[in-house]
């Protein structure tokens, strides 16, 4: 599990005085981002090494209490499955002991030209050693 | 069903070139709530009137294929189920005949605290008339 | 001035219960491509046809009244200076008789590269066409 | 003058493959939140303990340079005006030794009901040790 934290700022909140619950997603998106460079494969060396990309073709947010303005959030993240050519990554937001928000997103890796291609293999390998059931 | 469309923005796009994926569920929040003014109780009366509010517990979007830079796409959305005190929205998002993305949404009724409680009486006759299974 | 408008989603609110400030670069923008459009010089199709992009180099917007959650905006947008290898164009953004906000963007004109190239001939005579002081 | 940074995600970028014009103003806002807590009065408590908020009423960007995916953008802030019932901050995005962006953002004190007030004493006088001309 790989944890990275962020200030909520008034741009992430609505007029519930809340977060705005379309913005989790980015939140995860950060947490993907770190649990990858953590791994030795940041996405951004990832598509330009191996001309892949990993476009999010299912997400799914559970949300269990609201953050807000000015609080830290963590975002804690694992790669939950890793396939042929996909891989799932699941989320825990939390505020201290508070858990915010749970979830997963589901991927599928495909070339430059959006065509579905196999998980490079030194990729899959590493990332394999950062797998939790 | 109650269908709504919009236009693509630059803001909307990423560099993979396509949507972004957390925007659809900012495209979904604009399907509701043409579907809750389609049913004669738009939401923002509906926090005036009756001093709910209805937050987002669970969302769910499968992506099926991209959506584009000044496309216009539409958003087909029903209410699929009616509890004491939730509601959930199903939601397609279509180009022309093309699926790009399915999904729902899962909401709590709460007072203006954030306390749950029960749907209003005739909020909820008014949106049973528009339910589909 | 070629107007269009848009209706403010939950999306766009902060907890101050107003549309957060940073969105009305998207509201211009909007107004600019309908603009475009309008002229017959759809943005999409420029980068297409003339391979060439206009990037933001300066935007400013000053705010005069806020912008609510569900309300119908209206974005007048008019080209203001046309130059060699840029475009400047000026907004109003209204709600009924209310000026909510004005500004203005400035653009470059570049290749796909980024190298600033001056104006296609046949995109700026159609766009001076639509120009006013 | 007070420096933030953050790391560029996807959600920020657009299809020319560099950060959205419009995303600017965000940053602007962690650089101001920072500047403020840095000062002692960081923006959450003001609005508590002072009853007042600090609507935009103004923003000027001006862009240099773009910001790409991944990069770690520094944001300085400084407080370059502060009168009766308003403030101004001046801001530059940099890359390493890059200048992005520069800018402004003005804006008014008012109560929690949007009508002008003057700045509190003590935020005023506390702010005015961090004025740089």
């Amino acid at each position: 599990m790989v944890t990275t934290s962020l200030r909520i700022l008034y741009a992430d909140t609505d007029q519930m005085g809340v977060v705005y619950h379309g913005n989790y997603l980015r939140f995860f998106e950060q947490g993907r981002a770190e649990f990858l460079r953590d791994a030795g494969e940041p996405y951004a060396e990832a598509e330009r090494v191996y001309g892949m990309r990993l476009p999010v073709v299912e997400a799914l947010v559970t949300y269990k209490a609201p953050a807000h303005y000015d609080e830290i959030v963590s975002i804690h993240t694992r790669l939950v499955a890793i396939g042929r050519a996909s891989l799932r990554f699941a989320y825990e937001v939390t505020r201290g002991e508070t858990v915010l928000a749970l979830g997963h997103t589901a991927h599928a890796c495909v070339d430059m030209q959006g065509k579905v291609q196999k998980l490079p293999t030194s990729f899959a390998q590493r990332l394999s050693s950062c797998f939790e059931a």
